[in-house]
């Protein structure tokens, strides 16, 4: 029998859910390794060489607490974007900052605003604190800027989440009409804009950084063109006094001090980073000519993974299942019509092959 | 002018507080670097040449999300405690997990029971999310596990936290003695037995790992006697519909890869960390000779940190301040009667022979 236990309000009457099953849970359940692992947009070229011997260097300095504050990083992300550093937070990933952002906004039965299919681990945080989601559906695989706006209007809500360029469809806005959204929005109204993929973005995708508007609030990432997902880090750019805000209940402590110094490191690396750019760029473009060698469409995208069209919900389920079955690791957008596509992440030239291979071998065997 | 931002009730009414000024921010301060890092209870002793390996053989990885499930790590710690896997839950440190543990059980204005100068964290936490702290005097610089159970009732409080050992203090009750307020606390009430020390201790101050009360939940961590500080790591043992309810609200992919990793390592490197508590235990008697020398008074601890007793709050800040001056960082229980002590932890031998230096040169400014 359960034991009672004084649980919150919020939690007494939270569902069990997780946003995301992880690759290594998947194994477990497959019962053997996956072969191709491109399932979670994880940047395969991996991390700067630059990074990666910071990171071994400091090691040794692993007793040490973490500089709460930053500094270094911060610093370096000041001149990087050209903003001053006192509008800088980081944090463990976006997730943990989304997580703080709507703990900061929302009070338990506000209204949320984000697009239906979007980001899982954002509604997990909404619901995690008692607020209601107001979904808006995508049109032609785009975020609907307009539909936000009277969504957030109509709901009175306290925020709006975007994600530009947009996961899982990987489809983006000229960042003109990101801040004409803005614009729309009620007085009383934030904007989460989440840019984890503006690395692999055109320059027109990304709003102006001069925007001075106290309401936006947008979010980076070292885990995709840095390829540090496994490092935890990521940070938001806002205005101070939502970072004073942020800072009012964020744990302290809780960017770890490798992922610290790897950031620092793998910032000044451009170099690199072009590369992983340039890469993703070519593999965009092989898997576009692979949908079409296969009578496949796809959905053009501003980020490291592309969509393939199989045309309806079923058939891209299928599809997943048979390239799990294939040891190839994969997922979906998660709500109609988006889900009559597969998300397939940027692979290395091999895994792309292997993708390719097993990807033919999978359809063969769909019902047409 | 400061924008009206739409914030939560409950940051609305938040004040500014960081719960610890870190080092490195003391650094910038002071204007040159700290000689001598013995104020935040880390291991100077550093981290197992095992776990470093292990570590520096992942960084390759670390373009790969964590395992949100900790699988090996949670495998792991159920052997060497002997409980059942779905008895953990790992988060980024004991700080991550004590907030998580305050969201899932406590409402805004629900009652939480600590002890008058412990933890500030988990004070940072309770006000986090709106709860009201209840703090009860120390005993002879005990916590006073009679006084905590009678506030519990008089209160009806929703959690009562008790670090055992003690931090700032050093001090400690026998497990038994812990199991009985367990027993005294109201039947809704949860008891946080924070363990951050536990490596450190003898066995007799150790609760029993058999107690099956769903009211109690025990917090680990590896940023003391395993010298991870900045890795982030820790873990809860507690009845699995905590930790079901934990899951429901944490940073689902929060705990980074190498932290993973690591802890995995140096949680089987057992003779590295006898080593360290060895070394942490000679250190803890030079200090208490030191203090006798000296001609002051000391806390017994069985904590890798200890208390020497300056006589009065005055004459305790006057120290800190005269070591700070001599690039000696370390800190000192917050509020009457402990602030009396200045709290050391415990040093390398140079660092202890440096530490005496200046404490020698600072007593010396004190008026008597």
């Amino acid at each position: 029998m359960s034991p009672r236990l004084p649980l919150s309000d919020i939690v007494q009457n939270l569902p069990t859910s997780v946003p995301f099953v992880g690759p290594e849970t998947l194994e477990r359940r497959h019962g053997r390794p996956l072969q191709v692992r491109i399932g979670a947009n994880e940047s395969v070229f991996g991390v700067s060489p630059v990074a990666a011997a910071a990171m071994s260097d400091t090691i040794n300095k692993l007793w040490m607490y973490n500089d709460p504050e930053a500094y270094e990083l911060k610093k370096a992300l000041a001149a990087h974007h050209g903003i001053a550093a006192q509008r800088l937070h980081v944090g463990a990933g976006i997730d943990e900052i989304l997580g703080d952002v709507v703990r900061i906004f929302a009070n338990p039965g506000d209204r949320v605003v984000t697009s239906l299919g979007s980001y899982p681990t954002f509604n997990y945080h909404v619901h995690g604190y008692g607020a209601a989601l107001v979904e808006v559906a995508y049109v032609d695989d785009h975020t609907h800027l307009a539909g936000l706006a009277q969504a957030a209007h109509d709901a009175d809500a306290r925020m709006v989440y975007l994600a530009n360029p947009d996961n899982p469809m990987g489809t983006w806005h000229n960042g003109a009409d990101v801040a004409g959204l803005l614009a729309e929005l009620p007085e009383d109204c934030m904007l989460i804009l989440d840019e984890a993929y503006a690395d692999f973005a055109p320059s027109a995708a990304i709003a102006p950084m001069e925007i001075a508007d106290p309401r936006l609030i947008r979010t980076r990432t070292f885990s995709k063109a840095h390829g540090m997902a496994g490092a935890r880090i990521g940070y938001a750019m806002a205005h101070e006094q939502v970072v004073a805000a942020l800072n009012k209940v964020c744990n302290q402590f809780g960017v770890n001090r490798l992922a610290q110094v790897g950031a620092l490191a793998s910032l000044g690396d451009t170099g690199f980073i072009a590369n992983v750019v340039q890469q993703v760029e070519g593999g965009r473009r092989e898997y576009a000519l692979l949908a079409k060698d296969l009578g496949l469409g796809h959905i053009d995208s501003a980020t490291n993974f592309l969509n393939f069209d199989l045309g309806s919900g079923e058939r891209a389920r299928t599809a997943l299942a048979g390239l799990l079955a294939r040891d190839v690791f994969i997922r979906m957008p998660g709500k109609p019509p988006g889900d009559r596509c597969i998300r397939v992440t940027v692979g290395t030239p091999s895994q792309r092959a292997t993708f390719a291979d097993a990807f033919r071998a999978t359809l063969a065997t769909l019902p047409t």
